[in-house]
């Protein structure tokens, strides 16, 4: 094996806050040890369509606190094809790149899994989603700010909820995980929950308002993860509510899109800043399609297949916690 | 006329950050004043249930940072009523309560002005809605601090937007008044801006689209106002969108309730400050069934019946601001 | 007088949160009317050292919402001199730059003035500073966005402040104008206010404290102008209390820097947008040597040396409020 | 041993944000108990002078994102002496109280510690500190709040310091401890770190800003723990480079008590609540004299003894992060 003396990084999926971090900690890391680093824009489909720029130490300058991702992200239906992977393989060696540093979730390690074994490029991914649904990492990148800026969200509805003694649902992202909920759930002090992981009973939640409502609770507040699974997200939750329960005065917010974007906390990006760095080390030790990850605040190395084929547990004891602390 | 020497206080209506703040003020203002205070909580309601709390220094410490309303607010139908207005004045008498100072909006002000005409109680209004579209105040109390959440949002919006290369319409709130979008519109960078006051070309917002898009502009904002003309609201303007353009990858957000929330901003407190305290001077001037208002920074007192049935114009130079800063 | 036809825009002296919002809207305004412009970087001295680039649209794409200055800013002694100013001049005329605009507070317009007169270059201010001590506007740009950061800043402290009954002196910035240190008492609530332009009674301030400490409250903040005369910012004055008063357990902060940096809030950013706009407009009006600037939010041109030479004065209301909410 | 069936709760020591979101878990976590709760106001000081309150789940409503701490917090001289200690045991005992959890630092466990032993009664700890410096326990409550408060300070400096092209001296929070200062430094990407753990070579300081200044870096952040040795904080530092590198133009923040308050971070109330409900299990499991915390991210009990003696260590992974980030 030749020794690695050009990488390329790219950004790809949906954007988490903190990518800049970690593009930031991959460049510098790579100048430190004295390799040429070009990026590319636009992800995989900027790599097929030959969107690669030369990146040094100021390319990245003044970047660490910003939302987005200075490389900008895509998703490619072409990436998807052989003929495309065959396209961004003939880019990468026109331009004597050596391995690919690749940002993202599962999508882009599935596509980097496949592009390695087909065209025998070394690829390392860095986990990047505020969904932190990635198996083999206690922590995605983008995930702590999510949580922050939903809790932000929240303390403000909670204002307005308290001034009306009303019932809020508010829908945050998660399709097919629910750890931004939980968390935020707690952190907002909300009353209650809905996750995809639990197959929640409207029961439940059914009885816990009529209790509420006894105990003329003055407002409450239910996160829903987008895809619970009780009425598929919070606007249908909340119809149901209205009818089953019509004496509370009902409203839902759906999060959306500022989940995403944002200034990175200290926490992402200080997760970005090890993991972008570690992904160099792991590539000059000849760690190959993996992805590197936070395991008991320890840098670990995991092979793409575990990291998307396995599905990361939530923690039961937290979710335990929402029950104690409506009480 | 008989001295004033106790006065009650309610907040009314949609509530608004900054709310608390004028609570302090006119509280304090009062005890400087002499006066005695007393709270009523959940607005008009609260007055005809009979609950009316004491109110001292040490009541009011502490919350100018806070959002919503500490005397909680609530929409009252028994107050529509004639009948529901006696038993508000018959608490009032009970209490030996001489006038009242309401913090709220038009509704507030309108119920404010049939119940002091029918009962001849002095009353005094301070103007609090996000929306700031009380006619003889440049200001109401949380339009400030409305602008910088909506624009807090976009910001974050605007990271994954240019990430993406997406269009977004973000949706805020203004049923009747733009001035919400069409600051928050200037002040986040927005391309585009629909307001109700502006019988709005759809025509124009195409024609930008298309020159837009071939200027390959990376990322595109539209701010749309609850109560825009268009299409109604960001939802159906951008299916409409959709249709027209289908080269954009279009999304919505609606921002919806943490528009109301949230800790004020400093011009909020500093004018709820001055509106407070100005609402008790104007009480011991005899001034009775006004709007204390701020025009060019001053303290203004206006008669209700102007506040509600005037409408205030938007500034031209402001709309027309988009269109130059969006080239 | 020959038509503008390429402008060059610079900021100097100290930063402002906002000045990226005004460079932005300044030369989007002069594209708008098919001007060129150019940018200065590092103030007059840039001019000097021919540090000067040609800007477009594009240069000023997402930078609305940046803190500082994408121009950068600095104190040029050379500029001073008669010989550093034929050097401006000169590269002026070799960019073919008929006008300037620039950015900053009243070094920068003096500066601009001279300049001005000798060397008979169209030129025009954009009022932006912390401080918000120029005449002739009711408002400078970063004003706005300080006062947040300050009360900001104030929130966290009284968290702790009352957490342990203290007694904190808190100095923000403002050598010669207490307008920064005024609001932002008002707006966190202070217990009292130290400023330039009220020879404060010591006597009073403590006396105050001594009443306070009767009625157990428990806790104080009293805000520091830097440039206050009691006893030189607030370090001297919590020494002289902590003498006085030893029952007080004192602490002092000096919130120093941060003050300047930031995102600008809602109203910096809609202010900038206007004014950048109107020394365009101002410019192809032919106005020259003047500050555009609000009054009573209306666009208005104030001649440099009116804006200079006279004191804008603190609104007395404002100042009586402190001794109404401390009650 | 009988069952405990009343408990009591204070905070002692520097406060921290997320102390009220504890203080609601326990709170609630005992009444899902069937506890009664005791609340005691200002420490020790105030279990002495009998300031104890009872509490329900309303007494620590809406009090989760809030900075500070609502049962005060003190320094208690007489807890020092067995008399005091005396008195502190006999009003527990008049209350019926059967054990005790506190919240705070080291000096608070080994008040804590101390009392147990001499009178037999059962306390539990949660660690409340912005340090993070108590040994058996990964996070202390208040450091990811401290984190983000800082970054959010150097992120407004820094927009300041670009625009002048100055070198920042920021000192951050830490007499005896890094943690703060380090990671904030990565976070924020400053160029250097001196904290208490590390002999700091000035010399290679000296050497970083000799080599920075060829390189043109427009300019310099450089984090200092309060408790550095190199020179005693940020302010000599600054003085000594200064006189060795009179090119700079060097300025100094003393962050401050800005670090203590604020409302907590979505991690600071996940940590508080699982803590808060631990320390309630911990004791109905009959453990005593311990300290719960979380070791990777799972509930821990720590001997007082061992939190207090064994010093926890710096990572030697992040503290070399500082050198590569920076080239």
């Amino acid at each position: 094996m030749s020794p690695i003396k050009k990488i390329a990084l790219l950004t790809s999926g949906g954007d988490a806050p903190g990518m800049n971090a970690a593009i930031r900690a991959a460049v510098r890391g790579a100048l430190y040890h004295k390799l040429e680093v070009m990026g590319i824009i636009r992800g995989y489909q900027g790599l097929i369509e030959d969107d690669i720029e030369p990146m040094d130490s100021k390319s990245v300058s003044n970047i660490i606190q910003r939302g987005g991702t200075i490389l900008k992200s895509a998703r490619s239906k072409e990436f998807l094809t052989p003929e495309g992977r065959v396209l961004a393989y003939q880019n990468l060696k026109k331009h004597g790149i050596d391995a690919l540093v690749v940002i993202g979730g599962d999508g882009t390690f599935t596509g980097a899994s496949i592009f390695s074994s087909e065209h025998n490029v070394p690829v390392i991914g860095i986990p990047g989603t505020i969904d932190n649904d990635l198996y083999g990492t206690d922590y995605t990148i983008g995930y702590d700010t999510a949580l922050n800026t939903v809790i932000d969200a929240v303390d403000k509805i909670r204002d307005t909820a308290s001034a009306h003694s009303r019932l809020f649902f508010i829908e945050v992202m998660g399709r097919d995980a629910g750890f931004l909920a939980l968390r935020s759930a707690i952190a907002s002090g909300a009353e209650a929950v809905l996750i995809p992981e639990v197959n929640t009973n409207y029961q439940k939640l059914s009885e816990f308002l009529s209790n509420s409502y006894k105990k003329q609770k003055s407002s409450s507040i239910v996160i829903v993860a987008e895809g619970d699974k009780v009425g598929g997200g919070a606007l249908r939750t909340a119809e149901k509510v209205r009818e089953d329960h019509p004496d509370y005065d009902v409203r839902v917010t759906i999060l959306g899109h500022i989940q995403r974007g944002g200034s990175p906390t200290a926490y992402d990006r200080v997760t970005a800043s090890r993991l972008g760095v570690a992904a160099i080390t792991g590539l000059l030790e000849n760690k190959r399609n993996v992805m590197v990850g936070l395991v008991n605040d320890e840098i670990v190395y995991v092979p793409f297949e575990d990291a998307i084929k396995n599905k990361k547990p939530i923690k039961q004891e937290l979710f335990s916690l929402i029950d104690i602390l409506s009480i």
